[in-house]
């Protein structure tokens, strides 16, 4: 199917639309990274908030688009990660079902979360193709409407919320990074960027290990992620054709950084801020921390997307 | 030396003295700790203040209350802690010298920060009886002005500008929790909160481990810390006469809490908030969760206190 690009006024629908249920997350600073990475950093911090993750922007405003009739059908997806916490607690929020599909191998912290918000779980085996036919099935016998983690208008224009909240509490930022797994964080906060006339630069961050969005964008063709290999679990999705298309007319630059500079990025802001990010979030950390080119000196926004972590293993332990 | 008790006047005072260097910590909620709790709760983040604990805010506004004749003679102090760290960043930013005495055990990294701030370090011996005795001859030779940690109605003052913020920030808070060490935080935090109005109830909280507060309130005279024994570092200091006259006439009631209640509570605000909290703050989180009594159904402010944590050594790992 094909999707129509989200606006700005999509993007502030969005924010006006989940105001009620979605944290204003705070923006903070840290003078030891500013040194570290000699420019100035605003970091936007969605590792807190609801199920710890930005991806509860998009699911809640896809969950509160839906007309009363879809929305009686209730909500399905497929996710091992954030993404269906974020559409099992919008559904839960809106008093309607939610059917998430989950590879039987996913975290038991996740399965937890999911199920605590009552969402019903449907496991399946941790392939692509098993992921898919299981929720078409679930689909099919329960008309559920499917809630896409990023291919979806109504889950960009969501995930651009959190950048327009960040432009509204700081000025003049001249660059903004973010991670890019699917494309949905990074395509909402361009659209809210250069649609509100603010002329930042936009860069994506992502793992070498899982480098298909910049082999897309160098290449300008579709690349599908193939064989990822990176802590940063929340980056191992291919881009789609909806993401790739605003990412070409949008974003200047995609940074990749290695997967040791990932680790030390992450302890580095659990140890200095004082705040918990999951390896994801610190792939635009990684960025500015090493791969300075272009960025010093600059004002920079940083969206952390999320926070979580399995707290019996981590990898500097 | 005998000490005048510091007014709200010194409080807002002290909040417009360190504003410029300080930050203004986010009030974080979340439903997850609300459910558990059976009440409402708001989170006052000083882990996230400069060198991650509210010492920030007593050392800030000492330093920068001093003359400029005092101020020349450059500031001492003795702490294996985060009091070092914030006379020592506070100093910085004055541009005058700090003098820090601190135990050859403490630890490598708290060491590391003070350094990094430029204090001169003396080393002494990890013993009450060696510290004072070594920082008085580091202030005969040097000349510097003491900064007690909290014996001094300066830093009582500063430590209550968190209060100020909090109740500035959430209408109505029936109660307000904090951790007691030496009990700079709560005096300055009751004399915030009822100078201002306010009718707010002020509780304690302590380790049992650590319960000298404690034993002072219910007996009415001052009752040392001899043995400490707690994973909760920041509280193992004994009140001084004017803390303890403060917390009587302010203080309703002083709640203890066992060490595996500490170590649930710090793991249930790292798992579910995302943020980083030391054991000493972890006491008023496990207070609420825990110690319930005449807590279920209020809205409650908590000031959670540090978060320095040695990333290596988990207390659940």
């Amino acid at each position: 199917m094909s999707h129509p690009i989200p606006t700005l006024d999509d993007i502030q629908a969005a924010a006006a639309r989940i105001a009620p249920y979605a944290h204003r997350t705070p923006v903070l600073t840290c003078r030891a990274l500013d040194a570290m990475a000699e420019a100035t950093l605003h970091f936007k911090c969605e590792n807190l908030q609801k199920v710890g993750a930005f991806k509860f922007r998009g699911a809640c405003n896809t969950v509160f688009s839906l007309t009363d009739e879809e929305a009686e059908r209730g909500v399905g997806t497929h996710s091992s990660g954030n993404h269906a916490a974020a559409v099992a607690l919008a559904a839960k929020l809106r008093g309607i079902r939610a059917y998430v599909v989950m590879p039987e191998t996913a975290p038991e912290i996740k399965k937890k979360a999911v199920e605590s918000y009552g969402a019903e779980i449907t496991f399946c085996e941790p392939t692509l193709a098993s992921r898919e036919t299981t929720l078409a099935s679930v689909i099919e016998e329960t008309g559920a409407v499917e809630i896409h983690p990023f291919d979806d208008p109504r889950v960009i224009a969501g995930q651009g919320t959190a950048a327009i909240e960040l432009l509204d509490e700081v000025d003049d930022l001249e660059v903004i990074l973010t991670p890019i797994g699917g494309g949905g964080l990074i395509c909402g906060t361009a659209i809210g960027t250069s649609g509100n006339g603010n002329s930042a630069t936009i860069i994506g961050t992502e793992p070498k290990n899982a480098d298909d969005a910049y082999q897309s964008f160098v290449s300008g063709q579709f690349v599908p992620q193939t064989d990822p290999n990176t802590i940063a679990d929340g980056l191992q999705t291919s881009l789609s054709e909806l993401t790739l298309s605003i990412i070409r007319n949008h974003v200047s630059e995609i940074i990749t950084v290695t997967e040791e500079e990932i680790v030390n990025a992450m302890r580095t802001v659990w140890e200095r801020m004082k705040i918990i990010i999951e390896p994801s979030s610190a792939v635009p950390v990684a960025a500015v921390l090493n791969q300075k080119n272009g960025l010093t000196g600059k004002k920079v926004g940083i969206i952390l997307t999320g926070g979580n972590v399995d707290l019996e293993k981590l990898p500097w332990i």
